[in-house]
């Protein structure tokens, strides 16, 4: 695959903390509900899944918010659970109720019947998807891969779904040490194999998010869910058509263990916003970029206060490289667009050179 | 009043960082759905707040735990909420729902028109339970008054009952922070005057539970939710009956916050467990106890698993004075009675000297 040369490499850059004319910006679920063209798709796919599953209506979703906005980056639209349910778990969506799945993970003999999947045929279509959205978008922005983690992965996969407590999932990490890390090594090693294909399709760079490592003690946070991390760190491609792939870790709640995921040898973090960015980046010096970190719920206040805080933290952060400015969780639905737009455009006015 | 002198005085010992025989212990929720006793008086009771209204019904709830374990403090049994409801908002209770208000305070002029009460009439109720509770302990253990800190008041009263993301109250801290600090003066008047009618009344030592301070960013949770706890302490008898009545700070997820909280004068803070104790001792030193920090979780896993982590964190904590034994939030309804006693009794057979 060849593919138009990058126009907009400020991303990728400043990811390797190099200089860059402005701030990048991008938000996590930008392509997302809080977009009427982007409700208008999901109501043309059917469901969600169907959405994920169609690479034209999929790329035409990555696409619609930089049509609207000056951001940086692209992310691949896609579901973190593809890869359960790539292995015969049985991926539902209910009305008002999350995703769930038919069949959960819960024994030593569940773990054990789990196949790894294959990930050109078993999840092609994230693969065509990613390659759909590459071409299309001809060298406009880089384009982001994506994983769940595998902790945050094996939390639907035993809960059956979305959770408030993790009860199934942590009374077998405590009590079933072992059979845990079968399942967790077992979601290493595909999600190894499901970012490298998706570098091979083109993505640019990656995001490993762990939306619920943040829910464990700190002890079992590096045992069940940072080891595996650095595992896929490890076993990614690093350096693909002759540019660096920069791998990105984003830990929700991960604010306390920012020097540990630091020597998983990645090459930024993602924070939310409970961690003061200053703080963060006098802690991980020049070792890792950072990205982020604006509560979304700021998004609901007034334009003067939303501008307020992209310029608090662009001081708080600093005159320094490695900086990619984000939210510190997805956009929500209910935000109105044209926040999202002064948001955005403040980030590029305040920090322009 | 008179009240029995105290027979277990561990719990206000290790409070005031003095040697004790063994750890003391307590469980945030011990008075709770997962007892099948609590259950059945709540039944008799009819509603939730009919419980907590009923001095008799909360007496007898917050003895049950006590019965049948060797728990080296009692709670009042009450809910957060209180102080919003004697504030007019009518506070009612949905099956299956959570707290809910029938008026939501989102205005100016909703701040201005909200009374402060007077808490010995209009919260009489829980000075009722207060006094019939330490009357009944009998000095077998101390009790603990509460309640919520100002910022987690205000979420519940602004967006009328639980949330995710706090919308209405973030978006009216950033948009009109001289309207929130009213409300958030109000409460923290409030709290000090409750606080301090519950010392009157019995209580020995108070705990603030800021469940949702941890959802701000650092900035904001200093400006929003601490500086109220940091007035409420200024404002509390620190003194009553010849004894210290010692101040208890718990923000869950507030583990990077730790230095900033101890700077209110509080005697202890309460850790969730994302924070290593043995980490927040070394940065705490001698100015504060340390209460916690087993994530709830480990209860649902076998009793060995449980003594293997109640053993890991008195090690982690080390020889020092000044360990209250505790979960990091409360005890969830589908634990297993006998792993709470497993987890009481490990911490005492694990720290006995």
């Amino acid at each position: 695959m060849t593919f138009a040369p990058l126009k907009n490499d400020r991303f990728l850059r400043a990811l390797k903390r190099e200089p860059v004319d402005m701030t990048p910006v991008w938000m996590m679920r930008q392509a997302g509900r809080y977009l009427p063209e982007y409700r208008a798709t999901r109501e043309k796919a059917g469901g969600f899944m169907d959405l994920c599953m169609n690479a034209d209506l999929a790329c035409e979703v990555t696409l619609q918010p930089l049509e609207r906005y000056p951001l940086d980056a692209a992310i691949l639209f896609s579901d973190i659970l593809t890869i359960p349910d790539a292995m015969g778990l049985g991926l539902y969506f209910e009305t008002g109720e999350g995703p769930r799945f038919r069949k959960v993970v819960r024994t030593a003999a569940d773990v054990a019947a789990l196949p790894i999947p294959d990930v050109e045929s078993d999840l092609g279509y994230v693969m065509k998807a990613v390659s759909t959205i590459r071409r299309e978008l001809n060298g406009r922005v880089p384009l982001i891969g994506f994983s769940g983690s595998p902790w945050t992965l094996a939390t639907y996969m035993v809960e059956g779904g979305s959770s408030r407590d993790f009860r199934h999932l942590k009374a077998m990490a405590y009590e079933q040490p072992e059979v845990t890390h079968q399942l967790l090594d077992k979601l290493a090693q595909t999600v190894i194999a499901y970012l490298n294909a998706q570098i091979r399709h083109g993505a640019q760079a990656v995001q490993i998010f762990d939306t619920w490592g943040g829910a464990l003690s700190a002890e079992a946070y590096k045992e069940f869910s940072l080891r595996y991390m650095k595992q896929i760190v490890d076993g990614l491609i690093r350096d693909h058509d002759g540019r660096p792939v920069p791998v990105i870790l984003f830990t929700k709640n991960g604010g306390l263990w920012l020097e540990s995921m630091v020597s998983t040898g990645c090459d930024a973090l993602g924070l939310d916003w409970t961690i003061n960015i200053g703080d963060a980046r006098r802690q991980v010096g020049d070792r890792v970029a950072l990205q982020g970190n604006m509560d979304p719920a700021v998004l609901y206040s007034s334009p003067a206060s939303i501008r307020a805080e992209v310029k608090r933290i662009l001081e708080d952060f600093g005159d320094h490289p490695g900086h990619i400015f984000n939210l510190g969780h997805g956009i929500t639905p209910e935000v109105d667009p044209e926040h999202a737009r002064v948001f955005i455009e403040a980030v590029h006015e305040f920090s322009a050179k």
